[in-house]
């Protein structure tokens, strides 16, 4: 609905992002990337379930030494998270990785950087860089706080000044393939400094909301931030940031991509909240309806259904299973059942769901 | 940070909404509102924990017996959400309900929609009228699908003048203590169908995303929707509609309150995902600090502590912890330990999680 914000656009390995692209899904490996079985079987986990770019920690020489093996089993392009040292980011530009993560504010000076910068322009991957309230220059924050009313605006706009230097600093060698994130761990401040810098600049936006917390905290402000924003149109890479194994943060991914209209899923499921007026055992309904779909995908079956509404009522119940091509509604003990937006037929509760189980059926392939 | 929509103020018992008073959280009874027993031992559970506006179906006279008795006993104001039969509205009123929820489009016409009115502007109650894409009048979206060139566009124009309508039929026979809910279970379209009402109309707003789906993707969905329009500035009370149990709702509708900038709970627990680079158990580490925050909570008592960092490494870990009252960081299977911006010393895991205890116990009364 809203027009999306055309990036500059560049190329994680096989993965285009910016350029109105696809809206992409990142997460990051928690093994240690010195065990290169144990990485590249979470590589091959989080691929499965829909993760398109992984970004692995390099912490030291020893890393290096498994990126080749990782690469080679990784399904997906890989970036190499590097801090504080600039030999490791050239070590894992040679050893094949497609984009890297540094801080040039922290590799080891301009010359290191300006090092890395012909390194990825030769290897011809990118760089992304990243402006985060943990890590802005000393007293960087302090100098806005003077000229900006509020703490909000200040510390957004260190966020974007801190990152524009980033730029800055890969720009003045040539280097232009370039990815920018700008994360804080509160919301609105994340949201205000990427919106400010999506309208002054046309750098792909990796976005993010970091330390977002526990995971039912996480997922809500990680949903509010990247949600809003992809609501407006920015952002074309996501990564979702959970106290949670990674394969939370692709699902919680996938969700806010599907939320914001960019991504659908087939089939959706639409279901009610219960309230008095429910008389049937809803909350069982969408679960049994769940297991199914998700047992029919397991086995790798493709279900031909854009929306099957599960309601509780004949209030919003009739309205929302005429949306959708299949649907039940209840009613005093008893399930209609709808198809294409028809009522078909008036059930209990346990024929209701075996006569929507076979209609699924019937259009899964 | 964004300047909030001023609305028009209107009180649902003794609870502002609108007016900038702060964003209201609601919920839903999903008991049978015949056993008043039930319905008030839900409700007061859902005011412990948060919940300000209470709502519950009255499906027949039956329910409207046990209303007083349900009133009385709640601790929060009371709306009846009525469809059908304005008879219920009428008596709702009597029984001494704070507000009620009705569709002027499904009550029974316009001369039931002129006793309405009155008999709640005698009471000085509000009612919430609200339109849903479940629930459009026959054919107004079909007529708006050939003037705008996309369905979503559309759809949400659809909600737009259904509501209005709606007020209008109210505010024909002088009555304008109303508040408005614009909901379809489509993210976009339910923030653009608020986005065009809130500059159209002073309105307060009642947010939501109806029929959000499964408790992981409509906590996203809502978390989207809900707080994208509060990061704008736009609503006045929200409630989140979740297949599961009402709890889980008016603690999701806090957490997006939360992210949204608009609440703080003391002490924010701030983390981080872990990478490769994590060399401590942080999921235990940031649950046990949790743990420890509820218990406390739950012994009543007070943290004076606005937030505190569990990082997992040296990268964002000491920057995040400087900026918290405590903070501790994980590396090498050790713990730094920050207190008020400060690393003052490094201890083994459990001897970390203990100085940090002792810390928090400290500021707690």
């Amino acid at each position: 609905m809203t027009k999306r914000r055309k990036a500059r656009k560049i190329k994680i390995g096989n993965v285009p992002v910016g350029g109105l692209s696809p809206v992409s899904i990142q997460s990051m490996t928690n093994t240690d990337t010195r065990n290169a079985e144990a990485t590249i079987a979470q590589i091959r986990e989080l691929a499965f379930h829909g993760c398109e770019i992984i970004r692995v920690a390099v912490p030291d020489m020893k890393a290096i030494e498994t990126l080749p093996e990782i690469i080679d089993g990784s399904p997906i392009p890989l970036i190499a998270d590097i801090h504080f040292d600039w030999r490791l980011a050239l070590a894992s530009i040679n050893a094949g990785v497609h984009g890297i993560r540094i801080n040039p504010g922290n590799i080891g000076g301009k010359d290191k950087v300006k090092k890395i910068a012909e390194a990825a322009g030769n290897a011809n991957i990118p760089i992304r860089v990243g402006a985060n309230t943990g890590s802005l220059p000393k007293g960087f924050y302090e100098k806005l706080l003077k000229k900006y009313s509020s703490a909000e605006n200040a510390l957004s706009e260190a966020l974007v000044q801190s990152a524009l230097e980033q730029c800055g600093a890969l720009e003045n060698f040539g280097f232009r393939k370039i990815k920018v994130s700008l994360k804080a761990s509160d919301v609105p401040v994340t949201v205000a400094a990427y919106r400010k810098f999506a309208s002054r600049t046309d750098y792909p936006l990796h976005l993010g909301v970091t330390e977002a917390g526990t995971y039912k905290t996480g997922i809500v402000k990680s949903a509010v931030g990247i949600g809003s924003l992809l609501l407006d149109g920015i952002g074309d890479t996501i990564r979702v940031s959970l106290t949670a194994p990674p394969l939370e943060e692709v699902k919680a991914a996938q969700s806010i991509l599907e939320a914001a209209g960019l991504r659908k899923t087939m089939p959706e499921i639409v279901s009610c909240p219960t309230c008095g007026r429910t008389e049937i055992d809803l909350f069982k309904l969408v679960d049994d309806v769940e297991k199914l779909i998700s047992s029919l995908k397991a086995e790798g079956r493709k279900i031909n259904i854009g929306k099957i509404a599960v309601m509780g009522c004949v209030v919003n119940g009739p309205g929302e299973a005429r949306d959708a091509e299949l649907g039940i509604t209840g009613g005093k003990g008893k399930i209609i059942l709808f198809k294409n937006g028809k009522a078909s037929g008036t059930f209990s509760e346990k024929q209701g769901f075996e006569m929507l189980r076979r209609e699924i059926l019937k259009k899964s392939s």
